[in-house]
């Protein structure tokens, strides 16, 4: 059993990670910490994770780097927002200890991107060289032995998993990529913001964050290594009335002289051995994905216009968010990738 | 009092027209018309119209031409299927009766595109060309005068209205426009199908009908007369969690030398004069605009791309059906255009 | 037309009070207030009351009495918490003005109570005589020239209504009432509170606030009223995943000698004269009258218990608060009743 | 790993349960059977459980006795309408394979009371007094020897829970039971009826099915069990827009001489160590039952009327259904009574 401690851990990431951990058979989580709980019992502070043994019973402790390391734990997964950390990713990755993040802080390779997106400089840019995009399937043997895992963003996976096999097959059109995606609302975190109220959300469907949300930072990243030049992509991110889910709906075109036929086996074909993506003739539905950690994957192309349709669907809280930092940290700890996930 | 009657009432498009004009006040409704419920006083039918006095007395009839006749109605709303509104469309508008359609049957100036997107024959393409597509604020004039009016589509309204200013002023390049729209469920009608159930509708987020949904038809004749030449877009409808709303989101491009400070202002000047389109820096959110004939409307350049976004949000049973066919009737009553609807 | 002000406009109940108000044709509105969104226009601070004519461009004012008592408003619309409300409603109304108060600062007649129930003392004692029941279907008449209403509240609404004319009837047992009732989230209103975020009202049912909800203050008031004696009931409020509506069933009995058959057309016979009350077979659904000021009431007697069960449906926001109140305006007023409402 | 089949397995029930067996360690689905979907692979028919090795390839077939029992299964699942089961049960009951009932089939030790609520007669009469009702907290030991479980339905668990101790333990006054449930659409079946579209049910709350539920026959069966004496009480269900979830409010009172402090006590320590129910003073939420096999209950008692409130929340699709059955399962099977479970 490995000793992991979850800081952070009463967001709807934080809370989704104790979910899956809580049931992980290899795994035994030996800290949570919330500045809010500290205190409290696990079980109390998520309900509906009360009943679950030894979890359960676990008390919520003041978020600390020294009480951290001197948890046992030797991973740690921070569920924690952007520019918070950093500050805990650093000292514990210093001390030899294996960090799973699930925030952005070092998903970046480069902190002038990082200041553009996010603003204000960067806690511990000295550690961006070490950390590794925690995707894993793009990434996996890299994961496998990083010390410093910045787990990848919601609408980034939905939007590369499509996308990536197809740029470095050089089917598609690198400079016309337009995305379009929709959101659940635990996407906007458990923040008391009036704009994020039931009666607000509800029967609501509205754009946000456009043209430069702080995502397509990470997804042009990916998306530029995977094409071996520079892209820019437009996004549109939109907020649905549904808790969980990401549907991303991508146009782009073909380049000259591939057949449309091709793409969906290319897709196929890049994913046959991933245990977490299904490529499908069928339209991608949030309800499918919905708790799992899979994310769904189909095609389809516009012969009127000329133009590949690519569409994906994913929990953003598991496969967006919790599941694949677990994702990321079986790989890491030498574990089957699918332990605890399916 | 204008006496009208509405064949097809109790499917959602149906019940909305019979809400809008139970209270309309220049109109009496004297005949509803249901295959299934003919016998049935409206207020049973449609029990969130009971107490309204006069029309929640009022009983459903068969639908049938004669007895239509014989109501001594003088418009006439049919909310059925496209295919079965033309067999009464023709009969009505050829016994002098004028007719506002909120099917598809009367749309497209050509008959031979109708076959192509809707399959079969049409039944009445000799009154095509008399047929004025019901978009008040592209074909105001010809409605007022016409005796047949084909009331635009839900999507079609909610891509037309940003597109068709900025085409007819030559500021965006009519070869590039690919269009991603979200319609919550009462936009599939009230059909006992499994796929419309709560149960698989609610937490789920899906395309469907790409690449070649029927109401392309109708948007790009519209579009195309906008620009005077044939235009070609790729449409990808969404099913959202929610009763009713349609937001649509437009990825296209600026003409060389126009200025993306230029699109906005446009846009505010195309409909200042307009009643239910609301122009505004803010994105659109279906919430606002529910329940109401308004369509709200916005743009963003995203200067990083050089693309324009245009973003819209109406309700699809109000400006998507019943209060555009009633705006269309309004007009054709030389009823002041907002009677009913504000 | 009549001058009116809506002081605190910008909560849910504000916000249907505008809505419904910014369209009665009697009306208009000369000021709207809101500590924070003072400055801005109403059609900004609610966009979908935009492109309403005059009442999109008033501009929200900091609430404050001299300035209400200056902007020739001759009735007072409060839509504030309980315990603000009286501090506006107690100089207006002692300056002369007419006000309805949607609070639930003067709907109780002993101040005791209000302690019991609200803690903390009452700001205007003194008032509390003046103060009219704001429930038409109870207190018609003294509504009519009341100087200060107060609008009876959501619950008690739904609650009151099936039950008043059965215990003035003596046809059920007082001390025999158990009710519970569901809300949508509206109810709580548009606070930046956690417990109300979509994620935590989506797919979520729960029981709050038992057992002693301040509303029961008012219920047993008029309850007691009715059967001319105390009455006290259990009552169970829930949060339903809804925006708008209030369901409410009601576990009773009959007196003896009371035959079951003889309960629906009494309740049928008692609110056969009133334009909201819709009395049914039907099971009552709150989708029937959301966005209405109906309420809908229904009975089933189980002969296998003995029981009678009464059954309510409204909109909280609507019947239950905005409509209430302009019910009652419009009776103050000596307007027809139902304007702006039907 | 024991071989098991799953008759009727693309309803709601059946498609949880084949989530739940998927993933069970000790068991190997072997048989899945759909009229309608006979010859297709189960991850086509039911797209959120493609990718789950062995269990996705396995192909639906025509439910057929013959070919049920050559499949090889020991454990037959039956999901099935009530009226259907049996057919089933039977002749795999008497061939000696042990079944798991998840209808109303077997679940009342009376035929007549099953013609009384059920209507038509019961194609297996004679094997009634041979089957176990299936709710493992109130006959777990039978359960484990039982051919033949009737697996408890959904509401019944949610009411049955928190009652029974309380009769048995002689607290509460049996005559006076008066019950409110709200359950998730998915209760009503994957069924194309217009009733339950998304359209119909969304911002919808209604009553249903009063005054005599069909699952009164077992409630009442059990509650009379418990309490020694015939149980009859009142029951009001209430469909509620979400997905999943039940949640029911009981009112009751106290026998003579009972303390009120007692009864959260009593029900704590009937349900020490029981591994799904979780007694709690915090008021229970369906949503922190979501996805779980976890009934939780609170009580709450209202001094000002006497009454004893109980509460209660479980997901109607997992206690009360596929979780449940297979809780049964384990234990006929001998395995650990959670297994596969939490």
């Amino acid at each position: 059993m490995i000793p992991v401690a979850i800081v952070g851990a009463n967001g709807y990431s934080g809370e989704e990670l104790c979910a899956i951990l809580a049931r992980h058979p290899s795994v035994r989580v030996v800290a949570v910490t919330s500045r809010q709980h500290a205190g409290k019992k696990a079980g109390d502070v998520l309900p509906r994770l009360a009943g679950h043994g030894e979890f359960s019973e676990l008390v919520f402790s003041e978020p600390g780097v020294p009480a951290l390391l001197a948890s046992g734990a030797e991973f740690f997964f921070l569920a924690l927002p952007h520019g918070l950390a950093s500050g805990f990713a650093a000292p514990l990755f210093e001390a030899g200890r294996r960090v799973v993040d699930l925030s952005a802080d070092f998903r970046l390779r480069d902190a002038a991107t990082y200041r553009e997106f996010y603003g204000g400089s960067h806690g511990a840019e000295h550690l961006l060289p070490q950390a590794v995009y925690g995707l894993p399937e793009l990434h996996r043997e890299e994961i496998r032995k990083a010390g410093l895992v910045a787990s990848a963003g919601c609408y980034p996976t939905s939007i590369l998993l499509p996308l990536v096999p197809l740029l470095r097959a050089g089917l598609i059109v690198a400079d016309d990529i337009s995305v379009s995606s929709a959101s659940g609302v635990s996407g906007a975190g458990r923040k008391a913001e009036t704009t994020l109220l039931y009666g607000e959300c509800n029967e609501s469907l509205r754009a946000y964050g456009l043209p430069k949300h702080r995502h397509l930072s990470e997804i042009e990243q990916e998306l530029s290594l995977a094409a071996r030049r520079p892209v820019v992509i437009s996004f549109v991110p939109h907020l649905a009335p549904m808790t969980r889910g990401i549907h991303t709906t991508i146009f782009t075109r073909l380049e000259k002289s591939v057949a449309a036929e091709s793409v969906l086996p290319a897709l196929v074909s890049a994913y046959a051995q991933e245990p977490f993506v299904r490529v499908s003739q069928n339209l991608p539905d949030t309800k499918n994905v919905s708790g799992t950690n899979f994310c769904d994957i189909s095609a389809r192309y516009d012969e009127r216009t000329g133009r590949l349709i690519l569409l994906s669907a994913e929990d953003n809280l598991v496969k967006g968010a919790a599941g694949q930092a677990v994702q990321n940290f079986n790989l890491m700890a030498g574990l089957e990738e699918t332990t605890g996930l399916l």
